[in-house]
């Protein structure tokens, strides 16, 4: 039987990522730099096949299949281009995930244990339209030695196979392994690469809740995947009016398209007699819709706020990511309250609490189960570059290997190294076994 | 619809997750003291049913069911019992996996983001016959505060059922919350577990190939599994003699039933030439089973060596796990084949490399794709205990989360914590935008 393309490619993938592991800082720095130096060469081949991309898409748009905005996340014109090269060179220039020592014991003398990082070996990588997506995910496994397989959105189909081209041809001419990097083209890829646990060590999708679930409902394969940000902000009893106004708005204003933002607002008793109007009224200024269970429209309609302005909140309101000037909110009877609420309605992702009592924000930072818990500042700081990561890979809702923003370590295991002189377990068991040191060394 | 016993189980140990979450180590310490006790206080009770179990379990013996061997891991009499009471409080001696600061990063002034480990949330753990391995397993998953799903082996579920009800009245009575622990009774149970994804993190099952992949076939819930431990010792061509023979026989014979016994072993053209015989005439004089390949048998052949006292082997003995005095041996061409062997037909668990040449050694270090590699010394030292990690849940062949012998830390992950002043995203962006300053904080 011939193999399919999938699966000499996932065979290739394996293959390479043998060679990638061994692959010294300095070849992997190298051919990023040569991806970089290759995009800025290779411009106008690019650019190109973004324009043909671009006005298949505008004629979409014309027909009313897209809309404008998913078009115009295509174009990488002008700056977006100069970005593609910069954040080539950025993950050139983060530390080597690489053969870090997490651990190191001595278990006799002459017996030294080594947890050393290392790559996880082949991933799946499947995303959504934006091309500039192919090269920073093309890089940070690169990077951390993984080889790819990666599936773009198929409007930038054009994009995408000009810019893996380009960036396959590069880093091999640097001394990246053939396979290293494969784009597959269609959803039937997709759909066989499911099957391919043999080759491939991780699956991770970009994109919307239910395509993640399918992934998963359809593969063996590990997967570390998104879904919803529905996240909280709480004004608890003990909140700064100032900091609730400033943090709330933020969290949902911001930029209300993404899964960080703030999707429900919630109010203790005290809270919402004390600051639900003023909290409220900056939300109608800027012009979101808010939808009110009975507890909040009850306090603040004896406190002269115009909830005739307001909708209704309903149990749904609770589950929905609305990425949108929408904003649910919910008085609930006490702290405990606010944190069986988020626990219970939330994805898991971002909750903050607001707040001027330290023994609040501590128990609301231990017992709210989620990815990212904050005290006194937006869930919109939820993200891989503001928390110092250097790049991200996504942010994970899930609690096995990766949590929340994930960079270039989410695409690292671990293996342990023993380095011995001779020594047998034999000689460790008995009436007269030798005794295991495990004395902690140095990792420096 | 009334909610089956699992279903009310599942969602109570979330529910208890978030409690267990919080508690301090004292009192997890303590749950772990008055368990110890209780076993203690009630041995009677416990191997009354354990001595029930045990008829039981001869009665299969004598209808030719089971081993004798089967029946006789369902002991829990003498030292046993003492070796749980043990064990027990060598979990609370354990330091705390939770609440470790793994990274701290100033953001901003007054705007710090810490990384701690956590609980992973409700764990389902399928084990095998051994009674021991349910306090084993209860007080692990305790210590890293997660609720537990337990099914044991059929055999011992009379000795499992007491067991569970000492363990959980006492953890409780220290301060556990209800529902952190649960023992399942039936096959039918674990099917309804693997829908349970909403309230189930990870499932830890230990048992045969087979079954852990029916697992991950049958659930998108997260699996660390066990799979085959198909273990290699490699003898080089700048092998020491007298650790190869040394080396290759206890990671065979120390105790051959066991994932981390080698399985295969090889030789290069050089080695087998110069050691060939000595290493293979110490396995013959300890009555092992040696099957070789057509290279191996000419090369000795021609040094003497009485071949015609072994076996052959054929392409599956390369992919088989004997658990037993059975070795596979092959030459191969030289160090790049051996690890390609390796990598090929090996199940990614432990391998060794006998070698004085240092150089050679970091190339296998480097490209064995596995959770353990070894550098002269036995195979046999893949093992928590040995590792020094003071408990062992098992040992991992995933690439994914936990890998190689898996210790309390594969029980937890990490949230971050982001600690504010009031900081809001809209700050650092624009023209007149903050930076961050991504300063590294001690976390020590």
């Amino acid at each position: 039987m011939t193999e399919s393309f999938v699966v000499q490619s996932a065979r290739g993938a394996r293959q390479a990522s043998l060679t990638l592991a061994a692959l010294s800082l300095e070849v992997r720095n190298g051919a990023l730099e040569a991806m970089a130096q290759a995009v800025e060469t290779r411009r106008e081949e690019i650019l190109a096949a973004n324009a043909q991309d671009r006005a298949a898409a505008q004629k979409l748009v014309d027909a009313g299949h897209i809309t404008q905005a998913a078009a115009k996340r295509l174009d990488l014109s002008g700056a977006k281009l100069d970005g593609v090269i910069e954040g080539l060179r950025s993950v050139a220039a983060l530390p080597d995930p690489l053969g870090c020592v997490q651990r190191a014991t001595e278990l006799d003398e002459g017996l030294n244990l080594y947890r050393v990082s290392c790559p996880i070996g082949v991933i799946a990588m499947i995303f959504e339209s934006r091309p500039d997506a192919l090269p920073q995910i093309a890089s940070l496994c690169l990077k951390s030695g993984n080889a790819v397989l990666m599936k773009g959105g198929s409007e930038a189909l054009g994009t995408n196979r000009v810019l893996a081209r380009v960036l396959d041809e590069a880093a091999r001419s640097a001394g990246a392994p053939a396979g290293w990097m494969t784009l597959l083209e269609t959803r039937e890829e997709i759909a066989e690469i499911l099957d391919l646990d043999e080759w491939i060590d991780l699956i991770v999708p970009r994109g919307s809740n239910e395509f993640v679930r399918y992934i998963m409902d359809h593969t063996k394969i590990p997967v570390t995947g998104h879904r919803d940000g529905i996240c909280h902000t709480y004004i608890h009893a003990a909140a700064d009016g100032e900091k609730a106004v400033r943090i709330a708005v933020d969290a949902k204003c911001q930029y209300p398209a993404v899964c960080n933002a703030t999707e429900t607002l919630l109010f203790d008793r005290e809270s919402v007699e004390r600051v639900g109007r003023v909290v409220l009224e900056a939300f109608l200024e800027r012009g979101v819709e808010l939808r009110l269970c009975p507890e909040t429209r009850a306090a603040l309609a004896a406190k002269g706020f115009a909830v005739e302005r307001c909708g209704e909140a309903v149990e749904a309101d609770w589950k929905t990511e609305y990425l949108d000037l929408i904003l649910s909110v919910r008085t609930v009877a006490d702290l405990d309250a606010a944190i069986e609420h988020i626990n219970r309605y939330g994805s898991h992702h971002t909750d903050a609490i607001v707040t001027e009592d330290a023994a609040a924000a501590e128990r609301f930072l231990a017992r709210v189960d989620s990815s990212s818990v904050v005290h006194n500042a937006s869930t919109r700081f939820a993200d891989g570059f503001r928390y110092g990561l250097g790049a991200e890979l996504g942010i994970s809702t899930e609690k096995i290997h990766s949590r929340g923003p994930v960079g270039l370590e989410g695409l690292t295991i671990y293996k342990y190294q023993l380095r011995g002189s001779g020594q047998v377990v034999a000689d460790y068991s008995g009436p007269q076994a030798r005794k295991y040191t495990h004395r902690t060394l140095p990792t420096g």
